[in-house]
């Protein structure tokens, strides 16, 4: 069977203390639905990715929530794995439609971040960690600098190669109208920001954000431009830091790639656009290598010379959204904007940041410091 | 492709102060890995179902988490839908196993909810409440009293009735050895203990428990008894009661359970022991009408004529295990255990408490005050 992104929709990502959780959904729902030629009535299941609206809001049963917000009377179930959440949802719709239960799902990534202190919303997004480093009061830009210390150490990567990956993401977001931050960044800008866990600044590290993504996979073969999932992959690692064999690696990324390219029956040299999972610079880059796209110690010279810059001289453009660091990073909302942003390069509607002459594009979304880890690759080959 | 029960394991339910998580996650899959002679790296993916960790313990991120304490590097997915998490979990399982993308899926339903305060717990659970519930300050006793009340009006129910549910599923635990209270029940009693929430008394509650259960889902054809699989179903209603156009009934049950037998192909008349959701009392007569084991308002009489009690004069034997009531509720746990409940049920090694004959049985997972239902159908037959 094959299955297809039949359309997608994703909110303005940013600060919206204006705006509730339903009219959120309901403009991303609204979007896929219009994009797929739709009505509600065709969906048969709802799946919600989100990851805070326990801890935050002390609200659960999201499912039915956003059913009955969205006047969905429909099979719905939320999917949680920390900011992998999107990813794991998308995961479990495809599964759903292989599976035959269903034949077209709707898949809700959702976060509202900002309406809480972020003091709040830093304690509570340690839910993700491990016991020991909650105990101890890690954060998770401390434990990314800690992964970012053992990447410069092993491989002589710099702070000025980090801040280059804020400087790509940046450029791309500023051709993104719904990214969170559209100002453009220079190295320079970045390596005077404030230390925040050190080496990381201000601005290697994403934001807190709100928004909604939507997407809906089908078993209906399209009429127009056809985009399918040809792989789905989830892979797990330890919750902490202290339990892994490599600190400048990420298991389950390498591990759930490997499977996700034996799938697709491609090589990640096939793979010319990708999103992956930026919360912090150095996860960028752990992700270009670990992905495959560039061997270990690779990636910085690579980000150097524009080869994931949008343009001519790019092998493999990361981030075309902005990524998490300049799209922003509502984290249930992420891994389904990264399918949309995927789905619409390789439909050819992705405006000024379009990646011309697609033909595989790949998404990678980390739950945690790595714990969980989910890729999708998506063509629109036939 | 035939999905089977492969094992199963259920620990006890009840106020475990002094098990952790992760013992209680060891114990029921180490059983359920036994059952089924399978070992660890036998497993290909786990489904965690759990409602409150967040909540009540600012904990997320439970897939990768289990999967670390359980030793499995597997894909890890945790599936919310309140108190229907485990039946969810179930579901997706089931749709991952037909989907070909794994051959044997553990589900692990958990809950450890006494370490808390009650009154902490019952502000918890309004998390699967609608927004003007919760701001009204409703709680679950209070809403499930609503529907007391104008089942009572519309049918002429009593509180004797209600209370022949409680005697019935402590009289089914009495038979469990790992059901949180075993202590027989009269009509009496119940009616003479504390009002909660009027009709409903203490005896019409379910309980604050801990526990865990686990089942195997597996595309293999197991060697001894096969349990199967035959429906897998979800349906959704409004979050609160305000919305619904019938409060004598639940119309997600009604729903899924339409699907349920249309998917299996046989009729209610064909169950003979169903593990339903009686949260509070009037759940389970609710349950009994919706799923069509009795017609509208008919319940109550086949209850006081034991119709639904273990024993030789049974239509069908609702709640061996002792139900939500007397079993006790470990909310994630309770859909998982009620699957593992009904396969031990139809493979023969329920012990004394074994329904006789069997060749259907089914599960009823409810989440909030109906805004999510869940009906899975088993069956012995080839």
């Amino acid at each position: 069977m094959k299955v297809y992104i039949a359309g997608s929709g994703v909110t303005k990502f940013g600060e919206l203390w204006d705006v509730s959780p339903r009219t959120l959904a309901q403009k991303a729902v609204t979007d896929a639905l219009a994009e797929a030629g739709l009505d509600k009535g065709d969906i048969d299941a709802l799946f919600v990715g989100n990851m805070l609206s326990g801890i935050l809001g002390g609200q659960e049963h999201l499912g039915a929530f956003f059913a009955e917000e969205l006047g969905l009377r429909v099979p719905a179930i939320k999917v949680e794995g920390a900011c992998a959440s999107g990813g794991l949802a998308v995961h479990a719709a495809v599964s759903s439609i292989l599976s035959g239960q269903y034949r077209r799902a709707l898949v809700l990534g959702i976060e509202k971040m900002t309406d809480y202190k972020p003091e709040e919303v830093a304690l509570a997004l340690m839910g993700a960690g491990s016991d020991e480093e909650r105990a101890a009061g890690a954060t998770f830009p401390g434990l990314y600098a800690c992964l970012a210390n053992a990447h410069m150490r092993k491989f002589g990567t710099t702070e000025h190669d980090l801040a280059e990956v804020a400087v790509k993401n940046h450029f791309h977001a500023s051709l993104n109208p719904d990214a969170q931050y559209r100002t453009l960044l220079t190295v320079d800008r970045v390596l005077k920001s404030t230390r925040i866990a050190d080496p990381l600044k201000l601005y290697d590290c994403s934001p807190i954000s709100d928004g909604a993504a939507a997407v809906i996979i089908s078993a209906d073969t399209p009429k127009g431009a056809a985009v399918r999932v040809i792989s789905t992959q989830v892979a797990t690692d330890t919750l902490g830091l202290s339990g892994r064999k490599s600190l400048t690696e990420l298991s389950a990324t390498r591990k759930a790639a490997r499977k996700a390219y034996a799938q697709a029956g491609i090589r990640p040299s096939d793979i010319r656009a990708a999103e992956v999972h930026d919360c912090f610079t150095i996860a960028e880059i752990l992700a270009m290598e670990d992905l495959g796209f560039y061997g270990k110690g690779k990636a910085a010279v690579a980000l150097s010379q524009k080869k994931t810059t949008l343009g001519a001289d790019a092998d493999v453009v990361v981030n075309t959204s902005g990524g998490l660091k300049a799209c922003g990073h509502p984290v249930g909302a992420t891994g389904v904007k990264q399918v949309a942003e995927i789905s619409r390069q390789l439909s050819g509607r992705a405006g000024k940041r379009q990646v011309d002459g697609l033909a595989y594009g790949l998404t990678h979304n980390v739950g945690g410091s790595g714990g969980t880890a989910v890729v999708h690759i998506l063509t629109n080959t036939t």
